[in-house]
């Protein structure tokens, strides 16, 4: 099962890339549901969820970076790119009985400055 | 493996909690390499990487919520609570051949304002 769901998760972000929404929408639960912990946002049901990405503001594209998988579902990091902006989203899946998407967990680190209080303990690179 | 890289990042996440510093240290690969991507912050070698956890500021913990593997690595979500605050960890993984821990990747996402170009499209909750 793991194989498959890190399968659905690379159709997913590809089928998101290609703009293809048929292909997207076979890759979800129809009682899916998609939360953005950091803003508290919810989005329920395959509609509202195709919605919700048919209607994302902005010219984005999004690369896969990695997919891991296990029995229960999946996590994935990708960069995205809107405008001139570049950002890391880390995105962890569950899955229903079908192997389809049935929660999205949708993650968005922000860069941040290091803490004064451990600037003894680490490096700065890049 | 990927078992294998499951249990390890959870042996690594209780020795932590547990300040078991010789049980924490056993999870690690010599080399291994911690970055925090957010503030470009690097910890080089199994040494530097235990400083940096025992120093850590705070009286810190961690509690485990979900942890996927697969045969590069693994990943995990953790609740961290220190003084009266609580985030969300999400850790990228990769292991060397030996299954111990070699890359570790910290990020630390913040809480944020939903944007007002998608408020059409979700709903808050909580």
């Amino acid at each position: 099962m793991s194989t498959d769901h890190a399968d659905v998760v690379r159709a997913y972000w590809a089928a998101a890339e290609a703009r293809d929404w048929d292909a997207f929408a076979a890759t979800l639960s129809p009682d899916v549901v998609y939360r953005v912990p950091q803003t508290r946002e919810v989005v329920r049901g395959r509609e509202a969820y195709l919605r919700f990405n048919t209607e994302f503001p902005g010219d984005w594209h999004v690369r896969v970076d990695r997919v891991l998988a296990d029995a229960q579902g999946a996590m994935s990091r990708t960069t995205f790119t809107v405008g001139g902006e570049v950002m890391t989203g880390l995105c962890l899946f569950t899955m229903d009985e079908q192997g389809l998407v049935a929660e999205v967990e949708d993650w968005w680190p922000e860069p941040y400055e290091r803490p004064a209080d451990r600037a003894h303990l680490t490096e700065l690179e890049g």
